[in-house]
């Protein structure tokens, strides 16, 4: 048979500045990019193994999981597929078909998928609405409450640490101790944070943390980390009682190939990130500062942000998309002619993005090209 | 913090002839290699995404998801994360905790696996026992049938089309006719046969074919396929009530990342080594001839083999371990000094290994190799 073309290209990452949110925490560090090209081959962290991913000596799955563990001060730490297929792992292996669990109103889509694949029903607490939409802990206290008098009991509350709409970040220490007062498990979701803050699972009593290598860990996707309580081992990485090495939950291995070769390679540049996560959010603040001088340009969500990832409101955007020949593609168009990538061809009226790792003067590149565009087309 | 040294080197596959079968059918061709370089970082395929992983258009998964079908003669495909974990999606979507499924006795562990990780109960079909282990078609319709009279319903009938043991290639087509006769719907299980010999899901009136990128499509792990009959597609795929393009079971996306684009970048020159299978059994019979010269050497499973996985059993080579100073380590040690790999350590009363791919000289040396070693020690 004759194969289509499937165009399997890609130079935007090389050849653009790449705004899009979902692509910053994932590119890949000079020593990741050598780890895939060994590691390239099909099942190639499988030459030396004995039966459990996790306790591969060469190379050091073994020696990796123990740092991973230090570094989200979690007891037992797994990789999986992604942020996606860790929370389906805990919520089938902790719940049953039809059990009640408690979400915020900022949760992920991947959160509410996990939850209908394992046949949850979903509680979701409201989040503060425009323009901040945050999730405050009393609030999530008081519905966690109020779910636990109606439902009897709750059999998990997720929490999203930074959420991919607007780049809140949560109180995750406030949430792990409500929840474990009121003996609910807790789970927080780490896919825009873990690899680029600090987690502190134990110190923020967390039962299950997760995160995404792809997305936050400047790792090749897909590959998620699923990190727990020592207490839960038992139910979440439960043998085979016929396979005796293999844990059921994992299909006995999850990640065999590259991607874990990535991951693996990259935490050291990762532990380092993460000590500079402090400027990195003052470089987002000061972008956003920037960009707001554009009048008809808004940051939404919480101010000043705490995270790279922000949303803005843009009327005047909007308002030449209006009079603008090349209609709603004229921003993309701009941007491109300028390098600039990750804003959906089409899109005015809003859009999200993050300058993540980027230096100050690419930042300033951007925030000065935006200034620009609109200058040229404003009436 | 420090992180540990993970010696994250692999070199095994470039400077060694690797008899390791689950390496065999996963080297990357050139075109996958270069995919590989340019969809290394995080959700690299995900740049002109409007929703759905399968109807990307650049690179273009939709193209390929239409040729990756009609590869294997089947209705419906999608990419999953492993062979495993598409038996894991079909179970978990047709059938419920404390139901019964029929499995062939030389299923892989990861069958297992998926059943106890879905509440199943297992029922087995034996094989021939030695030398053979071979799956009867009329062993495995009698099991079935007593298993429907037994249990009133069985929800799915899996066969492993070839074994990770003894490489047997069973009929599945002669499967496929009697499961759909009796009604009980039909897993394919063709890690080992998907991208080596070719599919006809569709001909054997199969009802669910999985296979395994990285084990036999030329692709970088973890990446699987699952194709089913039409009519199942509404179950499997099921769309979430509340994100209205997000596919349940595939918790939105599956393979976002890296293994999707060099199976993709692979499949040409898989559906042209597939056209080749007959010849690559050819040599693998060859193989086995000439290893069987050595007297204490004897290939198990189906004679002549019909698959690349060929097992051995050795007794010359146990005889050798009892007299030779350095033990059960002499065989690897010696093969290991003449760049051959994949057997392992300590292992001498018998091997499996595939030579898949390699050239007839390459496979001579190997054999040529094995006499030398068993002259230079045998009493
Ligand atoms: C908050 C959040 N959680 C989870 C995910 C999904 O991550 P993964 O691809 O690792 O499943 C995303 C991805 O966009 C996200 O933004
Ligand atoms: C027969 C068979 N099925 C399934 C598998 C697992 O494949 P995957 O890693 O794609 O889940 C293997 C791997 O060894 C196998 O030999």
């Amino acid at each position: 048979m004759e194969c289509n073309d499937y165009n399997i290209t890609r130079d935007l990452e090389r050849k653009n500045l790449n705004l899009n949110p979902l692509q910053r925490g994932g590119v890949l560090p000079r020593e990741a990019r050598e780890a895939l090209h060994d590691f390239g081959d099909g099942y190639s962290v499988c030459d030396y193994c004995s039966g459990r991913l996790d306790e591969i000596a060469k190379p050091s799955i073994s020696g990796f999981l123990e740092d991973l563990s230090k570094f989200l001060k979690v007891d037992d730490v797994r990789t999986t597929h992604g942020a996606r297929e860790s929370k389906f792992i805990v919520m089938h292996s902790i719940c049953e078909p039809g059990d009640v669990i408690v979400v915020d109103g900022n949760a992920h889509y991947t959160t509410h998928l996990a939850a209908e694949r394992a046949g949850l029903e979903i509680i979701e607490v409201p989040n503060s609405r425009y323009p901040e939409f945050r999730v405050d802990m009393d609030v999530y206290e008081e519905t966690l409450k109020n779910s636990i008098d109606e439902y009897g009991e709750i059999k998990l509350a997720v929490l999203t640490h930074v959420d991919g709409d607007y780049g809140n970040l949560t109180d995750a220490k406030s949430f792990g101790n409500f929840c474990n007062k009121l003996n609910v498990p807790s789970l927080l979701n780490c896919a825009y944070s873990m690899g680029r803050l600090p987690i502190d699972a134990n110190g923020w009593n967390i039962d299950f943390v997760v995160g995404s290598g792809h997305k936050s860990m400047a790792a090749s996707g897909p590959i998620g980390v699923l990190g727990m309580k020592h207490e839960w081992a038992e139910t979440l990485l439960k043998r085979s009682p016929r396979h005796t090495k293999k844990e059921i939950e994992m299909l006995g291995c999850t990640s065999r190939g590259a991607p874990i070769a990535t991951l693996m390679a990259s935490l050291p540049h990762v532990v380092s990130r993460v000590n500079n996560w402090n400027e990195e959010v003052e470089l987002s603040r000061s972008f956003v500062a920037k960009l707001e001088e554009i009048e008809g340009i808004t940051q939404l969500g919480i101010r000043p942000t705490n995270h790279d990832l922000v949303r803005f409101d843009t009327p005047i955007l909007h308002e030449i998309s209006k009079i603008h020949p090349r209609k709603g593609f004229f921003l993309y168009e701009e941007l491109k002619s300028r390098n600039i990538v990750g804003i959906k061809r089409g899109q005015t009226e809003w859009f999200k993005c993050s300058t993540y790792g980027m230096s100050k003067d690419q930042r300033d590149y951007i925030t000065d090209s935006f200034k620009e565009i609109v200058e040229k087309f404003a009436k």
